[in-house]
């Protein structure tokens, strides 16, 4: 099947009509009817498929007369899931390059020496439950299985009981004895998530490295009253507090180099006669280094709690989920490059996206490559990558795992 | 029945345990609830209950022997939906207040030379579809059928979808043709909502006048990104331009002795890594005079619209109501004082708050009652009045009620 045909085939699930964006979230319909797309795919190549203890996908392509686990597995991929309204590239991309990219080597009569795997890791983005790489944190053992199952949506479901809901068994949960002997390397692509492949005018880079990241939830705790009624003077009101946060927090990451971002809001109790009780502001806060990042959370909770003391509001800073800076092994890009070398040099970039393959970079060796973005959006149904290009990235994604397999 | 076993029947309806709040949104099922609560209470007392074009409850009290449509009547009562997590006492105080001061006006062994109706209009809060006053604006004309129907709430069920899941015919509604001869004059007993019976140490006023108010809905249309890629000088977030003018409103309001409140938003697509392509801020604004308000929420949309225009952002400005002032009339203020004269000069109190009695007074006499609110809180779960002050309010709607009623 060529690659725009797999492209298609998965085009329509869980798009919504009103704004053309994707809402394709962990253990939804969505996401279930993506898994049964997921093992279409592989059963149509006779790849048997796995899903592991944590909802993860594995679909195997296994050496003639592989007997037993598979160990030091070419492992490609990426996810399935999808931010509110997200695009169609960020995540499927490098699940339908992986199905791709066997094809293309299938297609030059290649036997594969070692075990290969497409894995589709569950619930990357954590649109719905809050963490993201849940799938992937779960298997390194980063994240704990208690905390994971309790953790809720906004209609108060806990990831618990949505795996009950989807046929899953919640005490399977937990980290993955096996990862570190399956996976020989684990190589992600990725459509770009910026403009620096259109500014350098090339189809794809590797990446070197993820900045450090996280999400903190600020909570404002005032006093609902009515909107009318109450004087300004009497009023224990958290919205000045919160966007006076909002302005905090861009200046300080200006001043750091940084980015810093408002853009999930829970007002209590959301009447429009209402004086807000209580706002739940989500902080993503990303920087170049682990000391640059913790000093702009530091500055930012520090301006908002003058602000929230000044109107007689609480605030309560809970750090979500911190993610270390990741640098990507150097002999996995070199062995990138190498297999690449007719493209000449590729651009080395790093980037301020999380992804799976940071997750597993503290087990397994990694590596991602970046498929170019012409307008730099992402997490947005304008999301888009150039069918040439996509198709250079399929390529060169066969390429690699041609060099892999025949080692 | 006492008032005090009347004020418990409803207690529980509509009560969210998470918040001890109320959610008695309009035609929800907690609406259906007390609209059987209402009939029951009405039955109890015999009294024959109607609901009209426009899902507005009227029990009848009816002189013996009379005959055909009722005129001239004395109608009290209020409404008996609430904003989200609301208090209990905003609306049903008055409704309860209303079926008190029957049982108490009965029990002194008068007969009614003229109708007497307790009513309960809709959806007074507009907190589902976001007109407020909708039951009785529709009565009176100022609200089209057309525009009410095709409301939509947060789930985008409109009006109409609403209406027919209730068992009723939405192509019901209209102006109520019979409202000016069936109301001799409309008087609303509603729990205060500030403090100023409490500074004044007195448990009862009567309304002067309603403040001109109104509800705007802002929005700011930006470009959703990535959070975590996308550089702040790429970006058109639109929360940045809506935080500016939060401040904005908070300024102008306290120019303008007004106030100005931000308590309600959507944020799209509300996903912690994305930034926002498009903030729904709604606006309530409320002034002493007409021309004060107009200049308020010009000064606030001119500033907004600067906000914007600095981010790149779209802000559309969209009056969603505006009630005029409303000031009550004096003769039936001066009745209700004659009627009370063994309390006292009655203090006597404008109000920032939209209620029915406003509306009607475009087409009926109308008149309010206010009981003391100790803290002032209202629109929230501590919402409070004492149990004295609501004996004393129901005693001094049934002295009321009896005046007119011997007439």
């Amino acid at each position: 099947m060529s690659f725009d045909a797999l492209w298609e085939s998965i085009l329509e699930v869980g798009r919504e009509p009103s704004t053309g964006g994707y809402r394709r979230f962990a253990w939804s319909d969505a996401d279930l009817t993506l898994r049964e797309w997921f093992i279409d795919c592989a059963e149509q190549r006779g790849l048997p498929v796995e899903e592991d203890r944590n909802g993860n996908l594995w679909a195997w392509w296994l050496p003639a007369g592989w007997q037993g686990d598979p160990v030091d597995a070419f492992v490609t991929g990426s996810h399935l899931d999808s931010v509110p309204d997200g695009g169609a590239y960020d995540g499927p991309l490098g699940v339908v390059s992986a199905f791709a990219a066997i094809d293309l080597v299938r297609a030059r009569g290649i036997a594969p020496r070692r075990p290969v795997a497409v894995a589709a890791f569950a619930d990357e983005e954590g649109a719905r439950f809050g963490v993201a790489c849940a799938g992937s944190q779960l298997s390194t053992g980063e994240l704990k299985p208690e905390r994971a199952l309790a953790l809720r949506d906004a209609d108060g479901v806990t990831l618990a009981e949505a795996l009950t809901r989807a046929g899953r068994n919640p005490r399977h949960l937990g980290a993955d004895p096996t990862l570190t002997d399956r996976v020989g390397v684990y190589v992600e692509l990725h459509v770009e998530q910026g403009r620096a492949l259109d500014l350098l005018d090339r189809p794809l880079a590797v990446a070197s490295a993820i900045w450090p990241h996280g999400r903190w939830l600020f909570t404002f705790t005032g006093e609902a009253n009515h909107a009318g009624t109450t004087r300004l003077i009497d009023r224990r009101d958290p919205m000045p507090a919160y966007a006076a946060t909002v302005h905090t927090a861009r200046q300080a990451a200006e001043l750091h180099a940084a980015v810093a971002t408002f853009g999930k809001l829970r007002v209590l109790p959301n009447g429009a006669n209402a004086i807000p009780s209580e706002i739940l502001a989500w902080l993503d806060a990303r920087a170049a280094d682990e000391p640059t990042l913790t000093r702009l959370v530091e500055r930012i909770s520090a301006e908002a709690r003058k602000h929230a003391a000044g109107d007689r509001v609480e605030l309560r800073v809970t750090a979500e989920s911190v993610t270390p800076l990741v640098e990507f092994p150097a002999a996995p890009r070199a062995r990138i490059n190498r297999a690449l070398s007719r493209l000449g040099d590729l651009p080395v970039l790093p980037t301020a996206a999380g992804h799976d393959a940071g997750i597993l970079a503290a087990k397994v060796p990694t590596a991602m490559l970046f498929v170019r973005n012409p307008t730099g959006i992402s997490h947005s149904p304008a999301e888009y990558a150039r069918p040439e290009d996509c198709h250079y990235g399929a390529e060169a994604l066969a390429a690699v795992m041609a060099d892999w397999v025949t080692d």
